[in-house]
């Protein structure tokens, strides 16, 4: 052979890896750049790409730990086919874990596999059972006890010629000797996939109901504002009503300057208690209760009160001033200012905010600006609340986001966000990305079988399930959506189920229960809009949905199937009006179905086509459905089923599917 | 206000970013972890996501320049609405490119959008011409010569309460001074998206028709190795069908010991030449030339009259010894050994490749095992060959793929290399990411068009296709297709359009040309094959396949269409077995329309549904499709056309859509 002349290229460095790929793992947010979220009791199944090149057989491994833990656990994968691997592991704890994938070669596993395959075929395996006994016996030095006895001995019958041949491969092969060699696998040119990380959070940032109350509406008499001690009078409705999580908007002082009156009026009048939103006045900012409430002592008794009737209360976080916020006069430097010296009011032509002074987190003093912010947030924590609903959160910058609700995550993970952002998507997922652990979302407008069924698969079928956690609200003060206007008190039946049964987290605004459906013209604001005054409501008023909203409530609680969103499934219908979909535990020992008339004026029946073999119902087994709404029970057979649902009595059924269906095998007298 | 007792938050880190967000950047492979892939001449069309929170104006621009260069050039992005911005760049060199996206908050922009909003809503606006008069002084102070006399002219007017408020709205909404104060934006507070690679390489990467032929088969006399001069001698048969690449599998020494007879037999008569592949003997190894196909000289002569009738020369690099070759005695520490001390040859039960020594990649020494594999490639390099088919790479390592490569295309990206892997997809993939300019694919056992067009829709319109480079052989000497043995000659034509028509790469191995398809029995192997003896062909047979391979060859070059992938659509007829698909340029100047009857046993008809709208035709429009391998022209008017082929005339028909139909109005007597 020649010489060859040439220079030899420049060595191989580190960034080329090792022999086993990982690609593709799933979950993953962005590539891992941000957690996964999930609830203590949650499964987290994990899959990957793990290749090499060549033939030889690998062992894969899934690791996980709580992040604070030492050690990582492991189970191994079980391999799917072309490359993929799978394998789950539950969150047990409410403090953030992380998992990863690692992969070796195992070339003892290859080697029994070339070994079972040539003895298979009857080849010729003399060498091969010599150099098995050769990597017996290498391990066998490293182990100690019984596991080199073991590893001893199979080396000796490997190697011995004087043995059968059968007896050697049979040696070779053995159970237990595989798994000692599995134990003492040589890890050291393995591949680990970087680390991911998952968000644990509190069950009710998985499963709640919610219920948005002012509490000064509470009042028992006419032009009084109603204090907490009043709402505290209110807690039994929305207890029984079975909600899980009652919201208050802002309850600090309000700001007289620029006040709102009733319906938006630029003029209030003397007795206009504006609007909770433009927070701050001479009373106190953020941190203070407004006076016509009460004090921070009966706040604290209504939390408790709330909390004895099975109630977490929620605060708002609307990090923004009225014009009276003390702030205003001891910090100018954290708002933005006109040539005039002005401060600059909230404004998106043509509508004008006078009440209302944006804080300007890029302000030279940002830095003291956030610490203020996020000590509101602590300075509530203190008083025992751990829900923040957070207003307006995409007009203030992610990064603050990321840094307020990680610092505070991070020591309290019982602390959950919901973000009221109504914008574009890529920004309603960010916020999620970067630390909210619930959203408000495009609910309320999604109205068609086709809307519903796309927004639902894009919810709870792509990447976005694993970081952003829907919030699906009925209504709320800000939207009273159209079809609500229109459709009368079938459309708030269909909302209602709607609502609590496609997404394990839901939310209403009370009047929702009183059929509210009156509108300024044109708009989807409130008449009379409780933003702006007073509201007294008669709770018992004919027609209400009370018992409607008792009944979901409780069914949600007692099918787990509603307490998660990755099973859900839309069936075909063949009449567009009649929506239908299924959720069901992954293990189908409950499984839900839910048929909804969207039409909320006339009766519409159609053929139903289901994938009965998905729940383990073979094609001709009978079942039966139990409308848990209307109590009704039908026999079912197969995949193809007739609905009729008819708003006047009712525009939705939920179905519970039970599989055992009495036969004349049950019978004593049947044997 | 109270005191707030509470400690502050750990501060904010870098490592939240900025306020504008850039997210899924396209092209990416994994996310950026590798190059996509290009050549001189193509653009690249990148989009992405970028954002911020509140609603200021961004401005965003691509970025983009060779590697090497310092500087980077911009283009603006377009913005598309719900957040995506996209901008093209064109690869102009044979070198690696990078490309990134930087985005910020256009202050300016946003206050002449909130202007001009106002403005047009009569809004008082005396407060925001101060502020604009504000932010373009502070500018003029950082500007020079008539930039800063047209900001400073500009501050006063704005300023200059005394002239009418309109011209004063008008100042700052004239585009001389946007453009002025774009230029000196404030850029300091940009995000910009990590930089992204580009690899750029020569067009027949991208565009190129490839044969293959053992030289050793162009012998004259039957008993006799053809040499390579023999071989010059079917270089005009070659050329005159229009081939651009002639891919010569190894020209190597090849082993004696365990050579492979005729059909693969194990006992190789003495006259039996054996396989190309078993490479190495007394002669010589992987830089060396089998004796009997000449010299080195040789060798160079050949190359040179092939180029000169258009033909590029590529090498297989096939990294595998017979156990003569020199390395087996002066490099044993580069094989594995069985415990008797012989070294392994190659196998996968039941196959066995005694002829076949393979390469420890891993063994100790592979620092030098690696180098003296790279020292072959610059060797054939220094002989002037740039094209290079690897056989086998998936049963390397990766990492070596991803050095060798990656290093010696660092300095002469003029060096190609295709990939010869029928793997699982995850390893296919993977080579072509690490580096391979072109790749061997599934093409030859994709036959249906639910098949076909699945596949193709996975590589061109997935991330796929910015990395992995197809190249569709009909046929190769290890594989005969089913549709091939048994579909007669229209069968020959149906695989050579398809692959000459749907991959901008394709390749034919001789014998093709004479519609070969004797196999042995069950299998795909040939009968006879010339990976075990030398095959004289008759050229000028009747039937062969010559004048069609010469014409789709120049209806190639000639049609800019067919150069790339990424614009091929599958439209659908309502029979099956006729397959229909459309390549157009970009701007639509060149429609290539193919449709292929993929039963060549049977005529078939059908009708045609076309998205005419797509290539710009109206839908009453009248445009003649000519066919460009059957000369026939028709007229055909709206989305729906009828197609009738027959396998014993025209089983393909590669139709050019031409636009201009005359019509009355050309005549000079209309006028």
């Amino acid at each position: 052979m020649k010489q060859n002349p040439h220079p030899t290229l420049a060595p191989p460095g580190a960034d080329l890896g090792r022999r086993v790929w990982i690609k593709n793992i799933r979950p993953a947010v962005d590539n891992g750049r941000y957690p996964i979220k999930r609830t203590p009791g949650e499964e987290v199944r994990v899959s990957a790409d793990v290749f090499a090149d060549g033939h030889d057989v690998l062992a894969v491994m899934l690791r996980y730990r709580p992040t604070a833990a030492e050690k990582w656990r492991e189970v191994p994968m079980a391999f799917l086919g072309n490359d993929r691997w799978r394998a789950s592991f539950a969150i047990t704890s409410l403090e953030p874990y992380c998992y990863s994938v690692i992969g070796w070669v195992d070339f003892f596993a290859t080697w029994q596999h070339d070994l079972r395959k040539k003895a298979g075929l009857g080849q010729e395996v003399g060498s091969e059972l010599l150099e098995g006994a050769a990597m017996v016996a290498q391990i066998a030095d490293r182990a100690a006890d019984q596991d080199r006895t073991l590893l001893v001995d199979h080396a000796a019958l490997l190697a011995d010629q004087q043995q059968p041949v059968a007896l050697r491969i049979e040696a070779g092969l053995a159970p237990d000797l595989q798994s000692v060699m599995d134990r003492y696998a040589d890890r050291q040119g393995a591949t680990e996939h970087p680390a991911l990380a998952v968000d644990v959070d509190p069950i009710h940032a998985r499963f709640s109901a919610w219920y948005e109350l002012f509490p000064r509406s509470a009042t028992t008499e006419p032009g009084r504002s109603g204090t907490f001690r009043d709402a505290e009078g209110l807690l039994p409705h929305v207890a029984r009503m079975g909600f899980d999580i009652l919201y208050l908007p802002p309850i600090h002082p309000i700001g007289r300057t620029h006040r709102k009156g009733q319906n938006n009026s630029r003029a209030a009048g003397p007795d206009d208690p504006g609007s909770p939103w433009a927070i701050g006045a001479a009373e106190g900012g953020h941190d203070s209760i407004h006076p016509d409430l009460g004090t921070l002592e009966d706040f604290h008794h209504f939390v408790e009160a709330a909390h004895t009737q099975g109630l977490m209360v929620a605060l708002d976080i609307a990090f923004q001033c009225s014009p009276d916020h003390p702030w205003v006069k001891e910090h100018p430097e954290w708002f933005r200012h006109r040539p005039d010296g002005t401060i600059k009011y909230a404004e998106n032509p043509p509508k004008k905010y006078e009440d209302i002074y944006p804080l300007d987190f890029d302000c030279q003093e940002w830095r003291e600006l956030w610490q203020a912010l996020a000590a509101i947030v602590l300075f509530w924590m203190d008083q025992g609340i751990t829900i923040f609903r957070v207003d307006n959160p995409h007009t203030k910058p992610l990064r603050f986001w990321a840094w307020l609700i990680g610092r505070i995550r991070a020591a309290r993970p019982e602390v959950i966000f919901l973000a009221e952002a109504f914008t574009r998507p890529t920004v309603m997922y960010t916020l999620a990305k970067v630390g909210f652990n619930q959203s408000y979302t495009y609910f309320t407008w999604r109205n068609t079988g086709l809307e519903i069924s796309q927004y639902l698969s894009e919810l709870t079928r792509s990447e976005v399930r694993e970081f952003f956690r829907p919030n699906f609200f009925v209504n709320t003060p800000d939207i009273l959506p159209e079809y609500l206007q229109f459709g009368g008190r079938p459309a708030f039946i269909v909302r209602l189920v709607l609502a609590a049964t496609l997404s394990s987290c839901y939310g209403v605004y009370s009047g929702f229960e009183l059929c509210e459906a009156e509108a300024l013209p044109g708009t989807e604001e409130y008449r009379d809009s409780e933003k702006f005054q007073i509201r007294r409501r008669e709770w018992d008023r004919p027609g209400n949905l009370t018992e409607h909203i008792r009944l979901v409530n409780r069914i949600r609680r007692e099918n787990p199937a509603l307490a998660h969103n990755f099973h859900l499934r839309f069936y075909p219908v063949d009449n567009e009006q009649i929506l239908c979909y299924g959720k069901t535990t992954p293990d189908n020992s409950n499984i839900i179905l839910v048929a909804v008339n969207l039409d909320p004026h006339h009766a519409h029946q159609g053929w139903l086509e289901l994938p009965v073999g998905e729940f383990g119902i073979a094609e001709n087994e009978v079942y039966q459905v139990h409308d848990l709404l209307g109590a009704g029970r039908y026999l079912w057979q197969g995949p193809r089923n007739y609905l009729r649902l008819d708003p006047a009595s009712s525009p939705a059924q939920i179905f519970l599917v039970r599989r055992r269906i009495r036969t004349e095998q049950d019978f004593d007298y049947f044997m």
